[in-house]
């Protein structure tokens, strides 16, 4: 089984830890493979950023699908753009690390809060938990108030914040589990959750295994309804490339 | 890694049809077992049924704490009876069939429907939509109008019934995804999912890998808050064997 | 006019209070009897207490059949245990006290808090709020942190945690009412309501009231749909004596 | 106990009507008066009745607080007019038809239907159920498409083509209840219920019922917070008189 | 293009402020009358004096109409008293002030809150964000807990006060934008946001600009439907100039 | 006062037929200019052909402050694609068509449905429904089932099945008014209109109005929370020229 996670902004150090703790969980013959847009922000921190990502998470898939032999794939942002898309190109499962987490966290807790990055995101949160159901298992958003590339320049620091506000969260808002929302807490979850005491579910693991999930029930993004394959048309300028694709490729 | 399936109704012959449709999906590794209760109703098709078998599913579960090894069970009976109470006695993740069947629809289709047995049950399932958020992501609930047991005494007019119902799903109800309503169709699924033609989720290999998820992420059940294991008191009459719990059972 | 009370809990001395209690209320001619399982816990303050508990009410609405002559049954603890089971059983009303609470809470105020023993059972509030549609008439769920059998046991300390929590819930949650979160509260009613100066509505003699309504009125649970009576079918092992009902028992 | 009606429209004959209606379902020991505003609209069938007639609904209220004695107010028309207003006015209770019938409904079955005389009013009904809460408990809204004083007219006709709608809700609304959308059909509910086979539930007697129940209990309308007496004012023109209330009226 | 603005209350002074409030905001080529209701509260500030007013609104209403010639109506209260009988009686478009500012604040911010004179009428606004769809997007109600009319008699405290609550609401609820909820307010809304340095926005100005923008875009309110011309039918006593209303008049 | 159109899509003569759309209902003083990204789909008419054209709207409105002078932008695809992202970048108000034609329907109608082209950009508008507030107010969308482009190709037949369409929602949906789904029907609402006879409202010329109304009464888009500027970064490839904007521009 072939998985290939797809990290959403084009900071490679950060599609490689990534990619390093999705295989801390990944089941025995499970490959994983990961990448990073060409072309997009170095980290996404608004609906600016997320927009301008959604077009590489496209092309990661479409690449993906030229290639060859990817059983599904994994959109590693927190607000897990370009979703909806990435499923369209595909017959194999998209999963977003996002909706992962809130679905394995309403699993083994009744009521979570999101422990977060920047608070200007937190309406990104809100509005996947009204798409995906979940608004009312969410007790609360909450942000560490760090932006996202320094998890990767001050670790340590925002380690720090990251498990103050999770505390808090244990101590303040009666839940019984705590989503970390952000890709790039990843390789930080076994830490986070050793020091916070109750289950912290992260999203880039959660989805490995919502993934390997579907693959291993042989069943795919339906091709019937609102998620089949777009109808090929020109596209214009910089994304030409993207012109009459005859899918599914090959 | 040990999963256990947990028949709420009496019938042994289902117990070991649903064991054998999870086998078919089990990852290397896993060892699946499955058991129904001593006690309860032979198949659930009512609020009443739902209700015995539930405490039928918690002694399932104190049984399998009691043994040990047991890493996640699983409730296989599409109302998910008693699945709070059994996420209450044990540390281990405890996944419902019915809720495992919607999250894992909602992740390759914007919007699904479920066929069921009997018409009777749908509140039960509306009622479970609502509590997991799934409420706007179900576009109808139908019923084959066949008891349980039929899927065993009359297997063939069960399945015709079933595929029928699917495929006016299908065609009517504007979904990409269909979720069967009825632990006793988890043998049937790729026979009807081959008749239908879209992807059709059934709870039981569902429920599987999610299962498979929570442990291969070393999630638990979380014991803060509201699913702590409950408080050791004085149970009487048939029930006296429940007294004085003190969980967690070594 | 005959209603009977069951108790979900096998605290006979709690059945007393709660008959007790319900009979200050009754109206003339209104006969009141009350009961409490023969099986289940002596106190419901989990979600596993609450499933052997709806059992028990299960078992107790059959005797009552079988008996005859009862004109509605009030189903006493505040998580409505085994609800709509019983309404499955017979024709008569089935009122449980949380609902009935509730529902006279939104007739004399816009908004309303809950006070209940228990933190970890605002869960179960919770969902029935949701269920019953008064997520949004109900500002907050509060806790005394009071175990179920304090009230009797520490009469005294626990009408001090409650009046104060329910003062508390008077003067921050922006509320007119407040809903008592516990059949053990019964009759503590009248006290706590003077010493908190605001409406204060109780579920066994709101219920009491609601079941007297429906009897009144000629109105009966619905038969039709999903509420019939269950599909008569052998039960096993310690609910043997559940197999292939009649019912209506005659 | 002393329990009053107010008619909303000004038709003294369905006052009349529905006193009578009232009666039959009275306790021993109740009183019952009913009256309709000197002003107003003889039907309500829109917003602009029913914004008319909440003026009269308000007035007859103040007169029954000046005359005293009246533990308990119903506003008889199905759009509940003016009845938050009516409780700003009064410590007694008070229930309109519409909402006494939803919560009575929910009681005895699952999900119910409304059947209505026009149309038109549909959309106040459902306002009303998102109110209160209880949108989801509602499958559909039928009219029967006869003006409201057909149903003293035309009784004959108009019993018909109600007869037909519940009947038609029955066969295909997947519902165990029917309310009645008119305080004008209360007289003929028994009628109706015989006829149509399962639990029709009216509003003016579900009213009476839910008046009484209050009263019995000691509830008043909360006068803390949201529903406290109006502050005194002055009123100009035809209005004037209603300025400077000092509620309580002594 | 004439705009006509209806005051709901009684005070002469409050519906001059608020017209010239609305003239800065006029484009070039709208004309703007204003009115109050001969009959009526002087401040609205209850349920109670919103159906009181509600009448005088749609008797305004139905004097435009008469006199011939309005393209739009604006209802100058923030809980919309009567809006929807008014769009009943003409095909000119009616808009309320509160829905008028909900919308517009959906359209710059993602959450607003709310900063009104008194607390009690909190609930009003509550039942409108519900009813209109916005919900979620208010994250909070604020009170001032300054009497309507302070803000003519006492206009520099009321401002101070109004001030706080807006920078409270700033700093605290998360937001982008705070709603004024109060016709009375109109005149301020430049101070009030240049103290507060976040868009504030009123609702008499943001109704002018909707009214404006429907009449210049052809659009009427639907006569087809719930909301065409009541029937004409009697009216009785100090309503009886209402009666067989021959609508659209002349 | 200067509004800019963006058309989301890039065929030119689309720009231009909305551009003149809008001319027709621009009030004297408001100049409108109008345009389409360099890069990006043809048409819009599923997820992936949105994601890619919401970049393209980003960039036009960044090329609009660059040039300056723009009071307001809209978005002129039904799906609103990159709505939130478009607001980050500019404190000029962005109206998108979608949620623009949303908020006038309301205003004058109760409820409608939508006629959009193909049924496969249903989800689209549910979920927008869903985050705007309106999924209650909207009772169906409708397919006309025909191509974008086929409304500049084949501009006869695409107005006969609209025509259809709009037709069977008057007569089917119980609704007062219509919403058309595609921005490229701008130029055909007044035929429409005409032809079913019930409001319609289109999304370009009721977004045009609510710019004009925010300019007007000087609300920009909030620069408080979560629609702050981006914080500047890098972005590489292909967007490279987004990198480290320091908004607002100049």
């Amino acid at each position: 089984m072939h998985i290939h996670i797809i990290n959403p902004n084009t900071t490679a150090s950060m599609t490689q830890a990534i990619g390093q703790a999705a295989e801390l969980y990944a089941s025995p013959g499970t490959h994983i493979s990961s990448s990073q847009p060409e072309s997009g922000p170095v980290s996404i921190e608004s609906h600016f950023d997320e927009v301008v990502s959604a077009v590489g998470v496209a092309e990661e898939v479409l690449k993906g699908e030229q290639q060859g032999g990817i059983d599904a794939y994994i959109v590693a942002c927190f607000g897990d753009p370009g979703l909806l898309a990435a499923r369209e190109l595909t017959r194999a499962p998209v999963i977003g690390i996002a909706e992962a987490a809130f679905h394995l966290a309403t699993l083994i807790s009744t009521r979570f809060s999101i422990v977060t990055t920047l608070g200007r995101t937190g309406i990104i949160a809100e509005h996947l938990l009204e798409q995906y159901g979940f608004r009312h298992h969410c007790r609360r958003i909450r942000a560490a108030e760090i932006p996202v590339l320094d998890l990767e320049h001050h670790p340590d620091a925002a380690f720090t914040r990251i498990v103050e506000e999770c505390c808090r969260a244990k101590d303040e808002d009666d839940i019984g589990a705590i989503v970390l929302g952000c890709g790039g807490m990843a390789n930080l979850t076994q830490q986070i959750s050793r020091e916070v005491g109750i289950p912290v579910v992260e999203g880039v693991s959660a989805a490995l295994k919502l993934a390997e999930s579907l693959v291993g029930l042989g069943l795919h993004t339906s091709k019937h309804g609102d998620l089949a394959y777009p109808r090929p048309k020109p596209f214009t300028g910089k994304f030409a490339a993207l012109s009459n694709l005859q899918l599914p490729l090959k």
